[in-house]
């Protein structure tokens, strides 16, 4: 039996280590997982630089990771639909499945959530990027053998895009803008491409990430690094119907409520500061936008996994790195290099 | 014939003149509607004020008034549906029906749309605060002889609350809260027990406006005057499915987003200031929220005429002061205090 | 430790007996009920007739009963949420939870579904018309002090009409027509009732039942044992916007679509006999309605105990008789009595 | 002037001439349309053979055809939009805007329908079979110069496809199963790929209606003349999501409802004969399935009409012949005749 884990620890901002933690026995109904891959977050990033994520503040040492791939290795008590050997997608979250949310198919929003790798509540939910970690049978998802851990781990940023996607409605002939060009805004463009929008145009401040969209697919690329002009003009001649804001800023949340037409769609899947942002809110009113919030991901974890393994989106297009988690915070770095990285994997 | 009509005519901030305008021969198609009363509205009283309301200034003199129900006089060829010496309620908008947003069924967005008494294009679109105007047959909506023309006059704002209610989704059992206790919220109120609301909160910061709430039959009110305290404590023992903010200010749609609920449905009615609002946008996504615009009304004109007919809504409730159309500048004065007044009338 | 059970249990048509069997120790993970109420349902006397219901057929004994009501008495391992000593409502449903329909939010379409005293899967899925048996924890819902068991065995046929209700989309100030007036019909009324319908009309070929509705509060009732005159004066002075078909009979399906105004909607609940029944099914078409089946229930179970322990449906209402459970075949040979009975319960 | 047309006018069954009609002078506010092309329509076959369809009987002489383009040769009055040499597609359908149905954005359900060449009133509303006809503006939809009058023609049956494919719901991602391999079945089969479904089956009894729609994109084609193993092997392996009835069979309607997975839903396109159908009712219940009607169009024409004019749905692909108006009974008995006709289409 294992008894140590080697865990990616952050202890404050920038202070993020590789620790070894005990194990305790694994208690009733639980099942234990040797990692096999860990995709690195913007979440995580923006934890390690600043020890917060929005208005989650690290107050005690937390392993981070929450986008987790492994293999079965132990299970406490007989469990349905699981097996020692399983390899599996790790669903970070728990849900009650009895509190109001649960009960209006919104389990994102569960109020007893448990989600890996956050400080969301006190203790905190220690994460995934560690050599074991113990789950419920419930999160782990099998993956067929010819699924690599590496694609397995990006089911969660492609459930939450699907997620975003699902909050946009029926995007069916629809223009879509997305504002940002990093790892979710990506993903939430082969989402919307597979949910049959009819053209995407990706916006960002930086020539690198932009190259990368119009690589994957993206029908027009704007970067407005040095003003708004040529998006406007986009705008103009082809209005649209939905917007995601995905960069988490204020200038894109703004952006995106000027960009879309007269009862257009913004989808809110960034993670902007707290407190108070400018808004051209009267727009909303005005031009009778619907701004929807998008957090996390309910039951589109399950469709992420089938969506990787039948080949409809290739989550692995995005990866630019892959680095063992044993230098996990080397590769947090490498992935914060904007001009280098798009997603960086860690692996076994 | 008639040949001039009495126009209550705005020429700059806070200056409204009665003014004699010479009527042209009536056009084909068209019916001339003599005056029988008209409801002064907020966005009456911005123009009033500042000679603009919003993204709308006026730019050169534009006749008030969108609240209107009269008689008609005149008809130009055959029309179907109206005859001389109906008395009707004026819907103030004329849509194409053939724009893309017409055709989605949201003609409130009509690309092509005329609305009375508005600066939204130039030459302005003339509105119904005079003793003579015309309009297209499509307008006019035949009420039964018990209904007065105050009440008729009351079909336009009923019809954008019900829109806001729409705008809301389902609202059976939920509970609201509502900020700005002016008519649009105290109509809103009133709509949205109709529509099966479990109770209505309302939010202001006056004393007077509050207490006719109370008296309309507001299940909770809360006075914000001196703070958000008592509203966060409602908040937190009755969590909010569902907000209005009809206040048209920064702190109300603040608050608004703040009080509902994960999951929760803001609607905007309120005309805000354009330009950049402070807006605690991160917790649209956080808690995902959906913030959603509504902006004037569509087919929710009938069915306001329908709900006043029926009495199933006593829009004369709000009603506290009554002048006839000739001293308009002297009611327009009235309406703005609001310690006096809810709603003013003009009658003939 | 408890080691036999009393259980209902039917052998063949019109063939139920009071049989005693042997309890296994309780498995891991599982909890031991000790009977506390239980509904005698349409579907438990179609099997008690039949042997048969639809298409589902017993070939082998089956123990009845699946609204039902009891105490946690054992408990095998450790459970969330579940403590020996308490009073619980059971969901005879047990959902998979990662099938397609569950995902999708329709659990009552589980493709793995456990469902209490039902032959719909060999070998058959034993009942709760006994003195013991066991259940898993998601079952078990907890019922205040104040509720009894026979209020909490309504829990489940409460949740068939909320279901229901729930498939006919927003019914806020519409007409409604519901043919059938037994328990599932009545209980349809009342939730639609607190759904917001403007009326309820109830249809049936009884006297009693339809007496009872008027007590319950039906707007109007129409006895169609002679003619369906009447229902079509009704239907043309006061077109009916939804209809509930609860009466299981093809002649209720048919009035059920002709009942309803051109875009109407019919949910039918009521379980009709297999193979081909004859329908005005281009009225289907030519009226463009909505026929939407409504099978079981979902979360709506959690509800149902919500909304009865909170007094907003008063089950208790419908129940005409409380026998004890030893004499249940007695007590189903009653509720098959129209004219006695509305609801039969078992009780301890 | 124009002072008589060449009408195609039903006296009875089998009965269709070409007979001379005197045009009344042009009442005010109309425009007279010179005939371009006109398809003709499943029931103008019906008409023909039977001198009704489905309830609507013609009592006295019918001039067919209600898919119609042509030019505007005259105008009464001033009138918007339209000018004497525009080339129009003609919406045969004339809302009046305010009834119930209307408001609810469902004017294909108007309670004061116009509808160009149908019985469904007395006195009939006559078709467009016509060499010169009347229409109101509203009707006249301009077309670009390089869309001919025979595509222009086929708007309206590609908007009752377009309806039939809104009433599915969001069809993205879904499989789809057709019942019919007519005009109507083959129209929606490209108007439901164009909605973005992963895959469509066509079924059939005939064998060149199957080969065509091979021909036309269909990735599987059922031929159930002599039974229907051969779909239940189909529909056993990928469960439909969504069937469409198009056959106007009892047969093909109980076919879909078989097709269908639990949680499917039916759309009923096609006309079937009135009177009780035998259907397999309880599987709407058990299955949970939705069966929603789906009769003619609403805005869907005006959206028909730019998917042909920007070339998205190639409707000339089904056109089989075209013949000359005069000899419109002759083209009709060829259109008759399925082992040779998909589509003809009469021209000037």
């Amino acid at each position: 039996m294992t008894s140590m884990a080697l865990a990616a620890t952050l202890f404050g901002p920038e202070d993020l280590r590789m620790v070894e933690r005990p194990l305790d026995p694994l208690a009733s109904g639980m099942v234990r997982i040797r990692f096999g891959a860990g995709g690195i977050c913007g979440s995580d990033m923006h934890y390690y630089r600043h020890a917060r994520t929005g208005d989650f503040v690290v107050t005690s040492p937390l392993v981070l990771g929450h986008e987790i791939a492994g293999e079965v290795v132990e299970i406490a008590g007989s469990v349905p639909d699981v097996k020692v050997g399983d390899r599996v997608a790790l669903n970070p979250s728990r849900w009650c499945g009895h509190c109001k949310p649960c009960r209006e198919n919104r389990p994102n929003l569960c109020e007893n959530i448990f989600f890996m790798g956050s400080a969301s509540k006190t203790p905190h939910m220690q994460g995934g990027f560690a050599s074991y970690f113990d789950a419920v049978p419930a999160q782990c998802v099998k993956i067929p053998d010819h699924v690599t851990y590496q694609a397995a781990a990006l089911a969660e940023p492609l459930a939450v895009c699907l997620h975003a996607v699902a909050r946009a409605g029926d995007v069916t002939g629809k223009r879509a803008v997305l504002f940002g060009a990093g790892p979710i805004g990506l993903l939430t463009m082969l989402a919307a491409q597979r949910a049959g929008i009819a053209e995407a145009t990706v916006v960002d401040i930086a020539a690198a990430p932009l190259a990368f969209a119009t690589r994957l697919g993206a029908n027009h690329v704007v970067d407005i690094s040095s003003g708004e002009e040529a998006l406007k003009a986009e705008a103009a001649t082809r209005p649209f119907d939905v917007a995601f804001e995905v960069s988490g800023t204020a200038a894109g949340l703004a952006s995106a409520i000027g960009a879309v037409r007269r009862g257009g769609v913004v989808v809110q899947v960034g993670n902007l500061p707290g407190g108070q942002i400018p808004v051209p809110a009267n727009a909303v009113m005005a031009k009778e936008i619907d701004l929807r919030g998008s957090f996390r991901f309910g039951m589109e974890f399950f469709t992420a996994v089938e969506l990787i393994a039948d080949g409809s989106v290739d989550v692995l297009s995005l990866v630019t790195a892959e680095r063992p988690l044993s230098v996990a915070p080397d590769a947090v770095r490498l992935a914060l290099d904007r001009s280098q990285s798009v997603k960086v994997v860690l692996t076994a």
